[in-house]
């Protein structure tokens, strides 16, 4: 497929704005951190690498305009860093994204301040260009996982739309695709937002992998028949113990797929790992608009004046549930309190 | 609250339109099958226990203008019936409350027809009166199951939009409040069609009772965080093991109330029990149109053109997750097998 979720072009953020999928397939360009902060919160880009992306772009979008002494670049750096980070704060990879742009220009605080500026570009380029690489690494290692006749079940969207390209836990499947394998998918549609109808629906029929969509509430009737078995799912955060948070409903499916046996895998970078977390307890989840579940895509309201919502974005899946994490470096297999750990070390030192 | 989702009025079945809910609180007047059949298909009527009501009124309905022979008369009978029954073919109480109107006309053959539609009146309205007494009665027992400070989880909606009057899962509630309990619940929105937010939210909201509206793949979190502490459901048919048949999404909370150690309650009358099914391997589960899921409320598109869909209307629980069955008759605990079937012999020989 000829699409990028989020590129640079022509000095500004271009992304597709996914709020129109899949009606249109339109692109918005964003030349400053109040309409990317809007577009992130509105959810015009989503998908944890993909805000990994937008965070490092955001930084340098922040910045690029700055005149002034270098206290105050330094200043504005950190405004810049927080404003942006504040705006999803579940998702790991958008700080990430932020920092690594941010720790650029940090390092290189000798230079003068356009050559500063040219760094944290250049950084975030670079976090554009490695989650492209890390795609395509986690579809190679997880397709050893897909077999012919497989029946998989995904939540949400964890594919091109997710990511720079490719995607996640649905990169393994295009790369099974690929490599030869047929077999079929089923969506969960993933309210409030429809992740998983409006987009990875759209995906899988661009790639022409045959997909069903299900509510959500379908998932344990599926299970209990027999036509699904694997689940695959991506990831917003993980903590060192495995602990995985991902869109509300992961953790049900998670719950769901143990009680029939079936094997749950999660699919995400390395950087969506948050190596400072032990567990997932310390994970921020957030809690959105309840007009989100009052109403259906802001058009139509479903419920009575003033009922109360509640609308977390993500769940935390616990890590006993997981039967396996396939990152850009490797699958990673229980017990992860030890496993994750040397993904760890072997990052700082590579 | 002075609403009746169904009675007999001016020779018609009046109805709530519940596909207005909670927009407009609008009444249908249906004086042929034809119209009734649509309105259940649509669900402008819906819930077990009451479309055994239209059921009931329903053969009246299609019998009421009749002119002819006995013969053909019989014929007719027989022909609204199976129209009528195979509108929604899951749900237990349709089909008895049709039952119970032809076989009291069945049985008064040697009348004139004339006397035979009144004697198949007269059961429809019993049927009605039946299903009143019901519902107080399963509140009755029921309550003794709600204590203070409880917080509890309900999908679709089980009140009084579901049976002539007062409900099975929300009359248990209705009676607690009455009782001076005082509780929070919290309400699966159910998808596709909303039931809980657009029906249940609604009547809970006129009853004074705090409720919390949650989409379906929210359960699990909720669990984990303590911030449930019981689960309780209608049912649409109940096999003699105990395996009840409900709402799509209904066995996947079954399975997380177990992993999380919380009670789960179903509540239904004794018509809802099919005591000629030894398992719930021999519930029919209706399909419904793909289009829901496809659209929100039939207004807004959401999926992609020609994206398949699965879109079964309801799933069996096992009964091994069922804490306790609250009928009208008493409240039934395991082992189901054995004491199931205590009810079906006291209802033969009552």
């Amino acid at each position: 497929m000829d699409i990028k979720t989020i590129e640079w072009k022509k000095n500004k953020i271009k992304i597709i704005d996914q709020t129109r999928l899949p009606d249109r397939l339109e692109y918005i360009y964003l030349d400053n951190i109040k309409d990317l902060r809007k577009a992130i919160r509105i959810l015009s880009v989503r998908g944890a690498p993909a805000l990994g992306a937008a965070g490092g772009l955001g930084v340098y979008l922040g910045i690029k305009d700055f005149k002034g002494k270098k206290k105050e670049f330094n200043r504005r750096l950190r405004d810049v860093a927080l404003y942006l980070a504040s705006s999803r704060p579940t998702a790991r990879n958008l700080s990430w994204g932020i920092d690594r742009a941010c720790n650029a220009a940090l390092k290189n605080m000798h230079l003068n301040i356009d050559g500063i500026k040219l760094i944290a570009l250049r950084e975030s380029l670079a976090v554009i260009k490695d989650d492209i690489k890390a795609s395509r690494s986690i579809g190679r290692y997880g397709a050893s996982l897909i077999k012919d006749k497989d029946s998989i079940l995904t939540i949400c969207n964890a594919g091109i739309l997710a990511t720079v390209d490719y995607g996640t836990a649905l990169g393994v499947l295009y790369r099974a695709k690929e490599e030869g394998r047929r077999f079929r998918v089923y969506i969960c549609e993933t309210r409030p937002l429809l992740q998983g109808t409006r987009l990875t629906a759209w995906e899988l029929k661009k790639k022409g992998i045959e997909a069903t969509v299900i509510c959500d509430n379908t998932a344990a009737s599926l299970f209990k028949d027999n036509k699904i078995n694997k689940v695959i799912s991506g990831a917003d955060r993980i903590a060192l113990n495995g602990d995985t948070a991902n869109k509300i409903g992961t953790y049900n499916l998670a719950i769901l797929s143990r009680y029939h046996n079936i094997p749950f895998y999660i699919a995400a970078p390395l950087s969506t790992f948050d190596f400072s977390l032990t567990s997932g307890e310390g994970i921020l989840i957030e809690e959105r608009n309840p007009q989100e579940v009052r109403t259906l895509l802001f058009k139509i309201r479903v419920a009575p004046l003033g009922v109360k919502v509640f609308n977390p974005s993500f769940d935390i899946t616990r890590h006993e549930l997981i039967s396996a994490i396939i990152t850009d470096k490797g699958i990673i297999r229980p017990p992860y309190g030890r496993n994750i750990r040397k993904y760890y070390v072997n990052q700082r030192s590579g």
